[in-house]
C-alpha cells in the first residue's frame, strides 16, 4: 500500500511543481494534500530531483529559510537548447518565408505552443538570477513568448501598447524611432501596470536596429523601473551595432539583400553551445 | 530497485504528459524511454490515471486505434471552475477598476500566467470535442488566454491584427463594426495563416456587442474555415442580443452606467455550476 501512495504522491507533485514553475511549495502544503510525514516528504522531493535530473527535465530545487520549500524550474540542458534553436532555425531558412524588404514569416512558429513553450523556457533560465518582477512586451507577435518567459519565471507579463486605450485608464506615452521603418512611432503603458522600483526583463521577437527595443527601455525609465535584461527570439546580423546593449538573442539572420534570394542563413546564437 | 524504477517512471512520465496537454504518446515511445516492457507502461499508465482522477489533476486517456497511446487533457472539475471563475469575478468588481465609458481594467488579470492558465484551460475544456485545428484571436489584451486555451488543445494559435504588416506577407483584409466604437474597423491575416477546410475556435477577453467576433467570424469565411466555437473571459450583460450566437463566456458583467459608481457586478456565466 505505501509503494502506490508513493508513487500517487510522486506524480502528483511532479503535475503540482512542474505546472507552476519557480513557485515555491512548502513542505507542509505537500504534508497537509497527502497526509504524509515530513520526513516523508523530504524523501519524495530526494527522488524528484534525482528523476528531473536523470531524464533532464529541469531542476527541481531546494529552497531553505522562512520562505523556504520546494520549486521546479524548467531549465533547458545547454545541448538541448543548442539543439532546438539549431533545428528551428533551418525549418526558418527557406526561401518562401522570404518577405519583401528582406523580413522574414515567423508569426506561424511564433503561436505555436510547443515551440513557443520551448524558446520561452530556454530564455527564462538565462534570467532566473536577475530576479525580474514582470516581463515586459510590446504588442504583438512576441506576446506568446514573452508569455512563456513570464509563466517559466513566475511573473506576470506587461504589454506595451502602439496607443493608449480608452479600456485601460491613464497611460504614459513615449515616442521612439522604429529600426524597421525609421519613423517616429509610439508606445503606451497604463500608469497602473507597473510600480516604481521594479525589474523588467524585456522579451520580444525580432531586433534589427534595436529602435522598439531602446524604446521600451526608455518607457520603463519613466516608471522609475530597472530593466534587468532584454531576449529576443531572433536579430539580424546587420547593423552590428544596435541600439541597445546587454541583450541576448536565441538565432542570428544573416542580411537578406534580395527578396527573390534562393535562401537566407539564420545561425543560432554564439552562447549557445553543442556541449 | 523496481519500486525505485516505477516511481521514476511515474514522475517523468506525468510531467512529459502534461507539459504537452492533448499530445497523444505511444506506449512505445515510453518502453524506449525507460527499457520496460509493454505491459510494464500499462500498469504505469493506470496508477498515473489513478492519480490524476484522485487528486483532480484533469484527465488521462488511454486513445485506442493505430495512433492510439496515452494522452493528458487538463480538465479543470466543474466544482473547481466555478470557484476560480467566483472569486475573481469578486476580485473585478471594485471601483477602482471602473474606468471612463463604463470600460474595467483588466489587462492585469489577462497577463497572469498563474490566472491565464487556467482560464484557458477551463475553456479549452468545452471544446475538446469540437476537433478545432486552431484558436483563433483578435489582438491584443486576449493572446494570452487565447494562447493558453490553444496549449490545452495543443493546436496553432493565429493572431488577427489591426492592420496588414510587411513582415507578414499577403493578408485577408475584411471591415467590421465595432462595438465598443461603433466605427468601421479593418482586421487582417496572412494568407498563410490558414488552410481552407480547416476548423476554428474563437477566443478572446471580452465581448460587448459582438462586433470583433463577428468580424473574426466574417474573416474565417472568407479562408472558408469552419468557425466550431466561440469563448470570452467576460461579456457584459448589455445588449443581451449579440451580432454572434453559440459562444461560451466565464463572467458576465452588469452595465456600468456611471464611472462613478460605487462598484460594478459580475458574476460567474450560467453554464459554470457549484456542483
Amino acid at each position: 500500500m505505501d509503494k502506490v501512495r508513493r508513487n500517487e504522491r510522486l506524480a502528483a507533485m511532479s503535475k503540482i511543481l512542474t505546472d507552476s514553475p519557480n513557485r515555491i511549495y512548502t513542505l507542509s502544503y505537500f504534508c497537509d494534500m497527502f497526509g504524509a510525514a515530513k520526513s516523508t516528504m523530504s524523501e519524495d522531493v530526494d527522488i524528484l530531483k534525482d528523476v528531473v535530473s536523470a531524464y533532464a527535465l529541469g531542476d527541481m530545487q531546494t529552497v531553505t529559510g522562512a520562505a523556504g520549500g520546494v520549486r521546479y524550474r524548467p531549465i533547458v540542458p545547454m545541448a538541448e537548447a543548442y539543439k532546438f534553436v539549431d533545428s528551428l532555425a533551418q525549418k526558418l531558412a527557406v526561401p518562401q518565408r522570404v518577405l519583401p524588404g528582406g523580413f522574414l514569416y515567423l508569426s506561424d512558429i511564433l503561436s505555436q505552443p510547443e515551440l513557443v513553450g520551448i524558446m520561452g523556457r530556454i530564455l527564462a533560465g538565462q534570467y532566473y538570477k536577475t530576479e525580474p518582477d514582470f516581463v515586459l512586451t510590446m504588442e504583438t507577435k512576441g506576446i506568446p513568448v514573452a508569455y512563456e518567459t513570464a509563466k517559466a519565471l513566475s511573473v506576470p507579463l506587461v504589454i506595451a501598447r502602439r496607443s493608449s486605450k480608452v479600456y485601460e485608464g491613464p497611460a504614459v506615452n513615449i515616442n521612439y524611432v522604429s529600426g524597421s521603418s525609421g519613423r517616429i512611432e509610439t508606445m503606451s503603458l497604463p500608469r497602473r501596470a507597473v510600480t516604481e522600483g521594479q525589474r523588467a526583463l524585456i522579451v520580444d521577437d525580432f531586433m534589427k536596429g534595436g529602435g522598439t527595443a531602446k524604446g521600451m527601455v526608455d518607457l520603463m525609465r519613466e516608471f522609475a523601473v530597472t530593466v534587468v535584461g532584454m531576449a529576443f527570439v531572433m536579430s539580424t546580423a546587420q547593423p552590428v551595432k544596435k541600439r541597445v546593449d546587454n541583450y541576448k538573442v536565441l538565432m542570428v539572420m544573416d542580411e537578406v539583400a534580395d527578396e527573390k534570394a534562393d535562401s537566407v542563413t539564420i545561425k543560432p546564437a554564439d552562447w549557445l553551445t553543442q556541449e
